[in-house]
């Protein structure tokens, strides 16, 4: 069965995203004030697999391959039948 | 009222994203086999406006000055109320 899979990607609490800090910084100069920035990365694609089970943990194992670092991310899988 | 603003952004169709690309060749190498990968950024923070119109707003403001580029991005705005 065709699953659809969406992995959200962002660092862990306490790990430094400057990333955010500079899109928070540049804000402020064009005058707009806003808290808390932070950035995710959502990666999707389909996959072909006999259950949503099977999907989930097939996905789990490419985010401790390959997508993600699990040093420094957190990460959040969500699977939908299609 | 405070306000908690979601930006989701991710490439017009028709443009190439080749870290896309790159990731679903990765994965192939460990034979992982997944079809019509694509990434997408999110950026969250959080915001003091008078409504949620209002906030809106901004954050439409922010994306066009800022946050994307127009010519290869779509972007979609979630407004939270806190």
């Amino acid at each position: 069965m065709k699953y659809y899979a969406q992995v959200k990607i962002g660092l862990k609490k306490g790990i430094l995203n400057p990333e955010a800090t500079t899109i928070q910084k540049a804000l402020a100069l064009l005058e707009y004030e806003v808290k808390d920035t932070d950035t995710l990365k959502i990666i999707k694609f389909e996959l072909d697999e006999d259950n949503e089970e099977v999907a989930y943990k097939k996905v789990d194992e490419m985010c401790q391959r390959l997508l993600c670092n699990p040093v420094i991310h957190d990460y959040e899988i969500k699977i939908i039948s299609k």
